[in-house]
């Protein structure tokens, strides 16, 4: 069974680079999961890298297969932000526009390990298009090439432990100017990958301008991961899994000091700032849930024909094809809804394409958390546990629900728009 | 709130009568609509047809929308079947592909009268294709200019009380030879339009062959209305409604004659006949249904703006904004998936499409029914009532959920088909 | 399948008019059934009282089967209302508490015909004991008597086209003083069985002072059904039933007088009054749901096991054992709710069962469409006919989520109570 | 917000019980959680006993609140077993009836680890009930009164890797007799308990009789966990959580011997031994489920107060009403029915009760999850996380929708039931 082919009409590059992804995750990640999973499952490995990783992404970048979610050859070829200075960094982008990365993302999708073997895993993602939109060429220096070239990773502190995230505009953590540098105390949390051990720099969300209007408070900062103070506190899990060796860790700022150099952009832009890094990002979650949510019913369908019960294979029986048939469906619509998404967003940009863009991101994670879901039941107690990658993949689903805002703030946000629109 | 435009490429002829028709069934048809519910709802003439409804047909003709789900301008340009005799019937179909027709379908969709203004509706559109696939130039003669011209109309006399209909060779209506006549006796039931005082001609499905294997036991035959022996027993109705002057009527065939020369296609074809009229039919009633939940979202939409309760508008309220929300999001979905079977179905024919074609029948009702049913629910009891076009269009949508074969079959033909893949 | 004997301890008496109407109901109403609607679908007299129905109730209330509802075997038991005047009027109720009674409003709700037959239908079961504990005894005399011995029927006219009457305080009608008299003009509608032959007298509510506060405003008049100025404007279809004879119609209201000595209690005494009438009621009107529910199960267990289709009965396949095993669990626990609410209702009064009460209210008719839906798609085509009970049944299930308050308001009232109470 | 009081009749014995249990739950063992987690997530600790729950476990017993589940203060007083031989073992059963216990199950479910403060924990409790009832005294001697007396753990190894173990006949295992001794060879897993340090004997399931009828084939057999071949090979996770330091474990008998005289019951009576065990254990389950989501409830409700966002606590959103109020309805309606299970199988053993208790398997599972979910959605991340209890308690909930049988098994079970019974 494979996925339909969608009629989208695709560039004949991004065909051949679905081609030679779908293949290298199958044949070089898929078999390395194992070996991924023990290294994580070992008290004395899991929070280093697996060697085999970095060695998969040398030939992953070898043949070609990296930075692909980059849409300028040159530099990052988004219509120029109006805020983002030309740094003329060098990079090494696809040139793929947003429908043609689509379903790249989508194969990624398919294995926990994949995004970064191709470079391609948030938050470096979305870091480097902040990096490459809103920093200077100076800002971009240390960091920018490194994050291209894998050498280094990256994290994104915004959420906090004590206000309601999902309004941006509670960030709280105080950014207080003293002399030529800012001042940092206080506590982040759900700081995805800040635990791996090739962390360099942070990009943190905070408030530099207390008394600015609501939208205009927060300012983001480059803060070296080694800059004194600067502590991870503890790793979170979600379900039972600390996703070892990158981690959602809370962090703590203790008299944290960095330049006034190392804000991005105007003081009081962060606001600004994150909205645009949100647009591509979700198109690039969506379509990996969905190639997550594709891999659980092809799983699901191997189950069915195998697994015999009470004389039939589990196939025969009316439950299991109803599982079947309506993950099928669903995964069809939510893939065909997130290309659209995709599209309107290369043709209308972010704030044209913010109604889709808000319908994916209600729509995916529900629908992948439906798909796998219903394969942990057709796999039985096995696909709760480790011998499988549902649970996991289940929990990543999950945690999809709430991040980047709950489902409840994207559904009210797209009913008053349109209530608006009307 | 416009729905979000597709990205999928209509032909330029395509997107110019989306425009007409959307002009028309705006402009002409939905002002009448009040006109045409008052006809059906007087006892003195409920069961004839409003003169408004054939002057808005010579109107839409004058206009060339009409027979617009022709995919030949000169003929019905299908690959032809190879069953299907070269007759070279002139009609005027509009060309459109199965992709290019759809949108428009959506659009005549959005009233429950729009389908015939246009000569588009069901059953006839399948009998014309039946007709011009399967009839011989001396069985077509009689019946189908006048069908393509919208002077007659014509029903499909299939189900039937006694048998699960959703399985075809249940089908056991005997038709039985006696020298150069076939002579039937027996009952069919939900034939629809029979009741129509223009229905001059039934296409009867029954068993010639009953010894043959199941699948080729069914004929159809040309049965005219006025034959003696054919009676309407009866108007079934779908929740309280009979949908005059239409009807889905129950029928009896009391030592109905034919000639032998009425039957279409080989002795035993019947069921191959049904199923080749099956797969563009499904599109249109899928496409039609997403124009009915379309509308029924625009007026959930204008209803939660003007209606306040408790001090709000409805549309301030949270479970109002999650019933506009989803219903979008679910709209968008079936309509992408219905147009991505659409183009399926052109590119790969009826059996390279048929697990979208099945993913739309399962998708497609249950989706309007849930929309329909949120935008009853935010009407209040109005909602219910003959003031709103909510509880009718809900009642087509459920029947929807049975007609062409329960939800439940469709979903275990999808699951089986998956199965087997694999 | 017999329902489950609950554990709940009825009393001895309880039981035995369980088993006298579940015997009356099936051995003499469900046999009527047919003969009831053939009388309702013939447009000659489907606006007249069968004389069957007149002959049935006579025989029930000569067995004793009347009135069952009231719980006080003197004159409606309740605790009297602070409220409320000692009439002394000598009824007939059968002393049974709001347990007792819960399962006989059950077994009257499988069919549509029974609670009539026993004096026990809405609304005049409300109208009735709004008379007993609100009217004085020249109130009372023209109507009550005459109500409980089930010769007149009765309306409450309430509801209102153009505001939302899910909030009692938007209740706007002009109840104007003119002398000794009030005069009335508006509209109302929805008032069920105004249309009914029978129907003698209407209690209307109304905004007679327009200064009070919110909740002090309205009051409610005795009007009776021939003073002049009163007109049904038209009978309001559900789904396409207009459930002649009773019908539920708009009301005008034309410079309608009556005595301002048919005010019921003090003036602004409306909204309690409207208020004191609902515990009660919606206790009924969910067992009368269980009921149709419990029905539509039986009906769909038997058709699973009669018909055949794809080689097997229907039960013999997954998602029709589902959907009976489903429905199962959701009739039994709705039921259990709703005893436990009535048991709350008899310990705690109106007040402390307030939250059970939303929640019957909030799951019965929800779990009635349900069921009833799946008892139709189980049923094919022929469900949503006339041929059976089950499309009628679900325009009365769904009415209820709106009738009474819609679903949306009750569950955000349960909330907020909770919220407090926490 | 406390649950609403049932209106069941408890005995007094039973209400007192229930008021000293959650006394005990809320002040001694929900404090103590934090300690346990922190032990359970030390690499140090986490497979040892903390030293606070040995404490727990004394001060509960001393206070009586031990062997509550036990029917029979004398001796476990359900109408013995026709197989089970009368051993006098001394106990101190609670002789509280399965509706008595229900309620103070409910209790212990609020925290993982109050059940076993109680010794009232699975799979303990289950083999317990099956030592006394299937047991010789010679058998029991060892094993029960320390079992008895929370000295000692056991556990229950049935399910296995390579067969669909909801099809009890599947059961596999060689247990293969050798002279006086019976030999196994093989492998269980999801054995709860197993790796518990106090756990000193397994239930073996197995087959003995392999040319026996396919429900008279296998036996249960008493293996001490330090019989050489007895081998953990590894604990199994659910969603991450391996539930040390007793887990579910996957284990391997290598040529395990053990006398026959270890063999439980009659040759080949290891499936009605297991059948004859699930029913109270059912009841268990789903009221410690139902205690689980009414403290999740608690905690949502609790939340939506305090929590802000846009504005408004979380408490004045319509969706986070929904999600509290609907929580409620269900939480409500489940706990009904499983006391309604309790008290049928009270009145009519497992074979009269079995409909009621397959209901209650196939409703509280999904039911919890759901509570559990809206809880997590209410929580934001943080409900994902360690830092609340409810991400661990919705993968105790998710795997009771496969443990002891899919709910697809209980759903089809249960529906044939009703198509046999009709």
């Amino acid at each position: 069974m494979t996925p339909t082919p969608t009629l989208f009409a695709f560039s004949e590059r991004s065909r051949q680079l679905q081609a030679d992804v779908a293949r290298f995750v199958a044949e070089r990640i898929v078999p390395a999961e194992a070996a991924f999973a023990a290294h994580a499952a070992d008290p004395a490995t899991r929070w280093s890298i697996p060697p085999q990783l970095e060695a998969l992404k040398a030939e992953a970048r070898a043949l070609g297969l990296w930075n692909l979610f980059l849409p300028d050859p040159e530099r990052g070829g988004h219509p120029r932000h109006p805020a983002s200075p030309d740094t003329g960094a060098a990079t090494h982008g696809a040139g793929l526009s947003n429908l043609d990365y689509a379903p790249i993302a989508e194969i990624t999708g398919r294995s926990l390990y994949a995004p970064e073997v191709f470079n391609c895993s948030a938050p470096d993602t979305g870091n480097m298009e902040v990096l490459m939109h809103f920093a200077t060429p100076e800002q971009q220096a240390p960091w920018l090439p490194r994050l291209l070239a894998g050498e280094i990773r990256s994290a994104f502190a915004m959420t906090e432990p004590d206000v309601a995230s999902s309004d941006a505009t509670n960030i709280a953590l105080p950014i207080v100017r003293d002399g030529d540098h800012y001042v940092i105390n206080g506590r982040k949390w759900w700081t995805t990958g800040a635990a791996d051990p090739r962390c360099a720099i942070l990009i943190v969300m905070g408030v530099t301008e207390p008394e600015g209007p609501p939208h205009e408070r927060q300012s983001m900062v480059l803060v070296p991961m080694d800059t004194p103070g600067v502590r991870i506190v503890r790793p979170l899990t979600v379900f039972g899994y600390d996703d070892a060796p990158h981690g959602h860790v809370e962090l703590s700022f203790e008299n944290v000091r960095v330049p006034l150099g190392n804000r991005l952009g105007a003081a009081g832009s962060g606001f600004a700032i994150a909205q645009a890094r949100l647009g591509p990002g979700r198109i690039h979650h969506c379509m990996r849930l969905i190639g997550l949510a594709q891999r659980a019913l092809e799983a699901m369908v191997a189950r069915a024909r195998q697994r015999e019960a009470f004389g039939r294979p589990l196939g025969g029986h009316g439950m299991a094809q109803e599982a079947i048939a309506l993950s099928r469906c669903e995964i069809e619509q939510a893939r065909l809804l997130t290309l659209q998404a995709a599209a309107a967003l290369d043709a209308h940009g972010n704030k044209g394409a913010r109604d889709l863009v808000g319908m994916i991101k209600i729509v995916a994670p529900s629908m992948a958390c439906r798909v796998i879901d219903r394969a942990i039941q057709i796999h039985g107690a096995a696909g709760l546990s480790q011998d499988h990658f549902l649970a996991q993949a289940y929990a990543g689903a999950r945690s999809l629900r709430l991040a980047d805002g709950p489902d409840e703030v994207h559904i009210a946000s797209l009913a008053r728009s349109m209530l608006r629109a009307h």
